[in-house]
């Protein structure tokens, strides 16, 4: 771990690449002094709701209002009884529950079932239903007991939610909620207001977009602030963007740069996520993701005019580049891939290797630009020469003549995510990549896209390949799709065909406010004032 | 409630009964400055343990040793794993539980089911099963998430048992508990040794007294540490008996007295027990404690020497005895009993005014003797006079000539508890007590003693009708009782003779420390040091 290690590239060779120990130990220091003032701000319940079982709601459970926020301070609960609060929009952050027993006679503890939920299918869970692969402690269910009223109790954990079911297992007596609040938090608690010239629905993506940023701003960027609750490198390249043209909350994105660099492994790989609390490195490295940190500290620089940290973290960003190569076979094959996690999108049935090395050259496009404005020429011109080398390969050996698609893996797999990162890393040029992307519409057994995260380097390709309006309608289609559905934030998945994806097992494991969802604001915050077009 | 009430004894009135409001206001701030620092010991387990169907156990629930606690800082538990920890007694205080994960990967909350227990049966507890009438919150059963390891958590509420359940819920690995304190509580937070003159059995039941004392001993006198954790006046006459002759808590008593006092109803009653959080009075009067009053504070008086508080309670005390009179019918029955709760003892069967009424001269007596005591020689003689006037009452309406035996209810019911407070009343002397008592276990159909605060009167007047063999027999057969059976307090109810009695309708709500069973150590203290007759 202390050993030096050489950059491969022989001209940045040069640059200064310390002990990673060392080095490791600087950057924990450096993120720790970013650590942000969380702002709070006390959010009442908007309605009383009510579920139903309703076959056209999303996931099958609809929610309506029963009761106006005024009538509140009298809610009632008995033994039994159960009641939904909607605080009117997703937020983040801590519940305080004051209550009281009508008669004021408190002769024994009060006994809560509390649920919080990010959508109202989550309202109807119960545990011994469960399915799902990761750790059932994730799902924001708790039992308490309160053995003194009249009084307050602030729940000590943190949940990510619009609504909160709350079950009353026990009371002495009529338990009276005089207030539930809701002490949400972010590192940027509020949301900016969307471009006049957007159409309503885009506003309201907009405004949806902001509000998952926002409930995932808290003391990192974290991917998903329900579960999780982490910090991911391809989320925040992704967050960062957004933020550049939102919340310009710099010094956060800042901090997410040095948890990430502190937790390098011994050859000086970027780890795929991070965790806050000190003395616990992850397990996880994608190598695709790492591969994004030369355009997010390029895009990061050249949006918050921090050169010095671009110089700083230059040499890493091109390690990653440099160590890519490890994985590189001249038939466009990977080697070597052994415990690591190639992701691209979360479809089992992609074959990913021709977006990998899509990917890599987008990296060294990204280097090169680095370099320029850091002016260190000779190694633009390394990184420039190696993309040349393997963007011709990549053409040569992944491209259908007749189709002129890149095609992935031994069975020639005809991929959209092949097409978009082919777009995106100059693999195809703008004409060669509106005539890929158009056929990835209209071709049968096509891999598509379906995924948020995907979906977003679909809407940078369009844009590079000049198709504006595709990617505006993309935004009201996909995104839209979910606020016609009642989404108030993005979520981690959507499929607008089917029904409610399901990864991990159980629907309930699914985050309804992540990160990598939340670019529509992105295109929107440049979108010119013309017309709509539906 | 601001009305000055005059006390009916014509020769009483003349003692000055301020407005009760202010009085209250007055007990109340007494009580407040008497709160005693609660003295904390650490415990660690003793041993980690197995259950086992048993029939041989009581309730059917057997326990053993599987490890020593040397090998539990190694205690490992993964998902799905149950672990049950001996503290080697009956405490009562807070958990503090240290964890880590083994390879030090927490990258998902923890989530732990803890089931405090007093006795092996209640480890088995499942809540579906729950049967009874009272709030299911009192079971010690909670639900608790911890987002970050490595830590130490210490659970907000008090518990009081000897074992602690721990079922792993849910963990991103193997959960490894580094320590389970148990932070124990109490006013007198030891135990004092055994008077060496004691058999080995004696010996295990002074401690075993002492113990379910102590751990009652908490801010208050509590009638039990489990449930309830409420100050009674029946039970604290008996722990004010006990604590005389072991911990000699004083201070303790004495903020009992005020806590009852400052609650005492329109009419200056006092209530059966008192709650400690402020506002909150209880709704629940037993007129038969009420009348306990003058012989607590006249015994307290006397074993303190406090004869200020004496003075100070003298007229509270003698009140009861006059608001009493308001049942009193000259045919032995009672009268206005309205929304009053009657209780001499749990059994339903019971026909109880015999009872009452002999614990009415009961009362009358302390009242003389408190008068006596406080040189009020006139009073003394009023309160001797009504005593005389309603003995013979009692002796001509309820007290078969052709048995001797004290009758009650219009059923002409007999029982030994009319025998029993007929001999601690003095309406049977000390031979015709002898005598009743002897017949009470010769009768067939007679309604006996079976619990813990009716057998501590029954050994009461065994000692006054100088039969303490039959007193120490049956202290070494029922509290001796249970400890064969692995009790290390003594429990709310027992019956040697038949399966543990339920009470509330579900066994877990049954007590097995409770207060009103400690007074074995008052005989046994007084002991001599003759050999044991079993």
């Amino acid at each position: 771990m202390d050993q030096v290690e050489s950059i491969k590239f022989p001209n940045v060779g040069k640059l200064d690449f310390k002990s990673k120990k060392e080095l490791r130990g600087e950057w924990r220091r450096k993120a720790d002094a970013l650590i942000p003032e969380l702002q709070h701000k006390t959010v009442s319940p908007a309605s009383l709701a009510e579920l139903a079982n309703d076959p056209e709601a999303w996931q099958g459970i609809g929610i309506r209002p029963e009761k106006k926020a005024s009538e509140l301070p009298l809610l009632e609960g008995g033994k039994g009884k159960s009641l939904i609060l909607d605080f009117g929009e997703h937020h983040v952050g801590y519940f305080v529950l004051s209550m009281h027993i009508a008669d004021g006679y408190c002769d024994s503890p009060v006994f809560l079932r509390l649920l919080a939920a990010e959508l109202p299918f989550e309202l109807a869970y119960k545990a011994e239903n469960f399915k799902g692969g990761l750790s059932q402690a994730w799902i924001q269910e708790e039992f308490i007991k309160i053995d003194v009223l009249p009084g307050s109790i602030r729940l000590p954990r943190r949940y990510a939610c619009r609504y909160l079911r709350i079950d009353v297992l026990a009371t002495p007596g009529a338990l009276i909620f005089d207030s539930v609040a809701f002490d949400t938090v972010s590192a940027a608690n509020y949301l900016p207001p969307a471009p006049e010239h957007l159409s309503a629905l885009e506003k309201e993506i907009y405004t949806a977009g902001c509000r998952t940023l926002r409930d995932c701003m808290q003391t990192c960027f974290v991917d998903r602030p329900k579960r999780d609750r982490r910090l991911w490198l391809g989320d925040l390249y992704l967050e960062a963007k957004v933020n550049a043209v939102t919340y310009r909350n710099f010094r956060l994105v800042e901090r997410c740069l040095y948890l990430l660099a502190a937790d390098i492994d011994e050859r000086g790989m970027l780890p795929a996520c991070a965790f806050e609390q000190k003395g616990m490195r992850t397990k996880c490295f994608i190598p695709d993701y790492s591969l994004l940190f030369p355009a997010l500290l390029l895009e990061h620089g050249k949006a918050s005019g921090n050169r010095e940290i671009m110089e700083e973290f230059y040499p890493l960003a091109a390690h990653q580049a440099e160590l890519f190569q490890d994985f590189l076979q001249e038939d466009c094959t990977l080697r070597n891939t052994g415990s690591y996690w190639f992701f691209v999108d979360h479809d089992a049935k992609l074959e990913k290797e021709t977006s990998e090395f899509c990917i890599y050259l987008f990296a060294l496009r990204n280097l090169a630009e680095l370099a320029r404005l850091l002016n260190r020429e000779d190694d633009k011109a390394e990184f420039l020469g190696n993309y040349s080398h393997w963007r011709e390969i990549v053409r040569r050996k992944t491209m259908d003549p007749d189709t002129g698609l890149l095609l992935s893996g031994k069975n020639r797999q005809i991929s959209e995510a092949s097409q978009i990162w082919g777009v995106l890393s100059g693999v195809l040029n703008a004409g060669e990549g509106r005539r890929a992307l158009a056929k990835m519409k209209k071709l049968p057994d096509v891999i598509r896209s379906r995924n948020p995260y995907l979906l977003h380097y679909l809407l940078e390709a369009y844009c590079i390949c000049g198709q504006e309006e595709k990617a505006y309608a993309l935004i009201r289609d996909y995104w839209g799709g979910m606020i016609r559905l009642g989404a108030d934030t993005f979520w981690e998945v959507f499929d607008p065909a089917g029904s409610s994806p399901v990864l991990y097992g159980d629907a309930h494991l699914v985050s309804a406010c992540h990160a990598w969802s939340c670019t529509p604001c992105l295109f929107l915050q440049k979108k010119g004032s013309a017309p709509e077009i539906s």
